[in-house]
């Protein structure tokens, strides 16, 4: 019997901000880190520009190739905000103003100092057929189409509507790592190693990141992070020993 | 006479540690802000995993749609770093060791107290007819072939890398950038305003980014980033003028 896989996931940025070097994007390693436990990996991101062309083709291709896809950023009130508008294109449905979502932005801001402008009902414009997503940080829906989940840019929001539809997916078999650091050692030393090991657990992904720290006055200390990553955790654990072996034999050698 | 256009770059991101949410990618955000001052745009970035078919899918699309393509990750010498193989690929080139690189490995490893084991030569080993990239920081070259360029994973040994490219470069026009930082305002209240400054300034691209901070005891400070961008700086003071203007009249209104 083979063991559930993981579910996997893609990712669509729809960041100008991004793309200028202006914000770093956390949105990834957020929804990243969220879906980890849910037993769903991430297997693509894709940073593009506020364009509808854009967002179509990042999302039918990532659709198509990934059970979930999220997409960030654009759901807001002004003239840049796009993505509601290209994601019906993309699934080719209408889209117009509905009724549930007005009610909860009607709710939303009756309980707030601000006024519901023509501006602000743009937020309550949904692809037909999608499911709304809460928001409980500043009230306007996200929503699902089809295997789609439709998130704000701002990480905070992200994050509770990301809470909202946990529920809603299916989950596969978790991904654990293991990682060992190895200071004062270079990977070209544990190469052959590393390989063999590999090769003689092929569920189990490893990999090997050099890191550097610049000490000043031209000296770099310099190590290894060795990552095992897999689904069976016994297989795991015997790589995981394989790898510390390792690590006492090459750590300040 | 029209202005000249800014040149486009895009980013393939080849990374099963930024995938699985372990390690933050920086590269895109250092790549994008050595970019922008030679008048180059990052148009899209694809974050993938270390498996051949996806990079050669992701080099292929962004080569032909971008002027440049960046690549990191993927080129030590432990059985994960896969991406020169994949480009020759992508290129339908040989691949082997290639003596010019192996001269600079020679030199570099001569001068250090490792030696040059045959995993250390895997980093030797060049697409055929691409032209090399110095590494400063730690000898093993990265590569040109065609308009994708090939960096290390490590970020400051990307940087390096970029420093070398950059005189292959051809420069566009630059993109310059100003913002407005309104605390304690909605976008939703100065969304027709923006609206109508964008359709009066179509070369400038404008957005509008909220931001929040928690101050604790359910109490939530928010603001708006208001960010026009464009390459002709006389209408882009323009629109800023007007920014601030829009700023005094909703700043703590």
């Amino acid at each position: 019997m083979s063991a559930p896989k993981p579910v996997t996931a893609g990712i669509v940025v729809i960041g100008d901000e991004i793309l200028s070097g202006r914000t770093r994007d956390i949105n990834v390693q957020q929804i990243a880190e969220f879906l980890a436990p849910l037993g769903i990996s991430l297997t693509e991101v894709r940073i593009i520009s506020d364009h509808q062309p854009a967002i179509i083709e990042a999302v039918q291709a990532l659709s198509a190739r990934c059970d979930y896809v999220f997409t960030t950023g654009g759901l807001g009130p002004t003239h840049d905000d796009i993505t509601a508008d290209a994601i019906a294109a993309a699934f080719k449905r209408s889209i117009d103003v509905r009724d549930d979502a007005k009610a909860i932005l009607e709710h939303w801001y009756a309980n707030s100092d601000a006024a519901i402008t023509p501006a602000r009902m743009r937020m309550a414009r949904i692809p037909e057929g999608a499911v709304l997503i809460d928001n409980p940080v500043t009230g306007a829906p996200g929503f699902q189409v089809e295997n789609v989940f439709v998130l704000a840019g701002v990480p905070k929001i992200a994050r509770g509507m990301l809470e909202d539809v946990a529920d809603r997916l299916t989950r596969g078999a978790v991904t654990h790592s293991v990682s060992v650091r190895i200071d004062n050692a270079r990977e070209g030393d544990m190469a052959a190693a590393l390989g063999k090991l590999q090769s003689a657990h092929p569920t189990i992904s490893i990999g090997s990141y050099p890191w550097f720290e610049d000490l000043g006055g031209g000296k770099l200390n310099r190590g290894v992070a060795l990552v095992a990553r897999g689904t069976d955790t016994s297989e795991l654990a015997i790589v995981e020993m394989a790898l510390e072996r390792l690590g006492q034999s090459h750590r300040d050698a």
